[in-house]
């Protein structure tokens, strides 16, 4: 099969071996598949992974059980033991021995075929289409902001970085009637969260006053951080979403002096982002800014780092 | 009057001038005063202060109400306006307007004299000797940790940093029953806590395993929080008790991957500390190294940066 491999380099093999498909796994055809922040830091050496690549993807189970056989199936990324501490607490998405599609042990979705644990799918409502539903792994992150704070309309949010993961939380936020603004640099994001009725300013025209209740980091950078610490009010909340490849330099200083609580915060709900998805409270289909073949991934992935563009996707397969 | 100043260089005056008292406000004679790692910290940039240094401090209402007069006493070292948002709240301690004894825009401790507003005072009880009254604010801020974290018995927990704020925390924590360890780099505070039953142990001889449910770092150094995100388990959490002058380089991906919950700590209860001294719950009286009179602060100050001092102190005045 084809297959985007990186192993210290990025390359598109026309001739990588089909997975084998252990019990309890199934094996799917993978349609689309989106390019994450999460993918451009393991190409800077983030997580030390080798592998095919990728893990926000949408497809169609070819060798399955029977109830799952032909359907549209997104995948849970973290692939858990079930018997750790972790997984009999009921946290398995912190699993002691998991592997992570794409990300930690296990080869991920930027190939013709992927095999992922059969209770890892969920089947996918008709009026979900591919091009959405390759967006419910970034936006069940985003909603588990809301699994980690209860947001109330008083409440001041801000959320810092207006990359694909932060247009996500955003409008997640939204939905919430609090009291929200977006922060940035690009100004073609910023316009994008404006058209939606989110306030976003520039950075440089933003004077913090320590106010902000709850402040989403989402630049992945540590300026970004650094911002936060001065929007948040005192016993405020930081939400770290994103990891980075290499490490930050941050007077943390004004987080105990302002008893701040900063949290990191990862995979969050799939059915929750496929209801969302399903019932088009989200927009996701208008953050798409390029749809490359498969064996133009390198390019594809090249492209995403670009600030001109949000989304990046691959085709795989047509149905 | 003779006070240790703080401006750009440290400086021992004989001739400071007295301090006027505000309406609200009393005058106390110092008896005896601590030396704080902030202190230090302030010596290397950190708030940029600028005035007679020292937070830590017992001594005698000279001028004030009635019921004052004569008493010894400890003072709370936030000086807050009582009408912003953080006041209005009950969150005091965050007044947008404060000033700070000795750290932020209001003379300190170490001097003949300090002025303190009178809501900030605590009279103390007869058995609570100076020697142990002068530890009353950094143990209530190691009380603070038991406000922010409901502690069980089942809880393993880590104090790592066995500076002098360490020592406190460690012991408020060991009156929890908590399975608790402390890491630190000192032969000789590893040891003062295995004489007092608390596991102790060099940060070297440590294998972390993502097991700690919480983790009080009081190291006040990057290497700290590091080793504390490898301790803490999956979803647990880490309180930052120190304030340092230099940012620090530090990977916080592991507290995205792991939804670990970053909480900053600063100043606590005052009643809680007064209360475990009373009654001998916490000894502070061994923690003390050194005693020098005021005029030797300087040199005092030099000390307490060694690591073969736990607590310097400096006598002020007797009674």
């Amino acid at each position: 099969m084809r297959a985007v491999v990186y192993d210290g380099k990025l390359k598109f093999h026309r001739e990588w071996p089909e997975p084998a498909v252990p019990k309890g796994e199934i094996l799917i055809q993978v349609r689309l598949a989106g390019i994450c922040q999460t993918d451009l830091e393991i190409l800077k050496g983030y997580s030390q992974f080798q592998g095919v690549l990728g893990h926000e993807f949408v497809g169609v189970v070819v060798n399955g059980p029977k109830n799952l056989r032909g359907k549209r199936v997104v995948a849970e990324i973290n692939c858990v033991c079930g018997q750790c501490d972790m997984c009999l607490k009921g946290l398995s998405n912190h699993c002691r021995r998991r592997t992570v599609l794409g990300i930690l042990g296990r080869n991920g979705a930027f190939a013709d075929y992927v095999v992922v644990p059969e209770r890892n799918c969920h089947a996918l409502p008709d009026n979900v289409t591919n091009e959405e539903a390759v967006f419910v792994e970034p936006l069940a992150a985003a909603f588990q902001v809301l699994r980690q704070v209860p947001i109330e309309r008083h409440m001041r949010c801000t959320v810092v970085g207006t990359g694909r993961i932060g247009l996500l939380v955003a409008q997640v936020l939204a939905q919430t009637g609090c009291r929200l603004q977006v922060i940035g640099r690009n100004p073609l994001t910023l316009e994008y969260c404006e058209k939606k009725g989110i306030q976003a300013f520039h950075v440089d025209n933003v004077v913090p006053k320590a106010d902000q209740d709850m402040v989403v980091e989402c630049s992945g950078d540590e300026n970004g951080l650094a911002i936060s610490l001065q929007l948040v009010r005192p016993r405020g909340m930081i939400l770290l979403k994103s990891t980075s490849a290499k490490p930050w330099t941050i007077d943390l200083s004004p987080a105990v002096v302002n008893e701040v609580t900063i949290l990191g915060s990862r995979c969050g709900p799939y059915a929750e982002a496929i209801n969302a998805l399903a019932r088009k409270q989200i927009d996701v289909l208008s953050m798409v800014s390029r749809i490359f073949p498969l064996h133009k991934a390198v390019e594809a992935i090249e492209v995403a780092e670009t600030p001109g563009t949000i989304k990046v996707l691959l085709e795989v397969s047509k149905a």
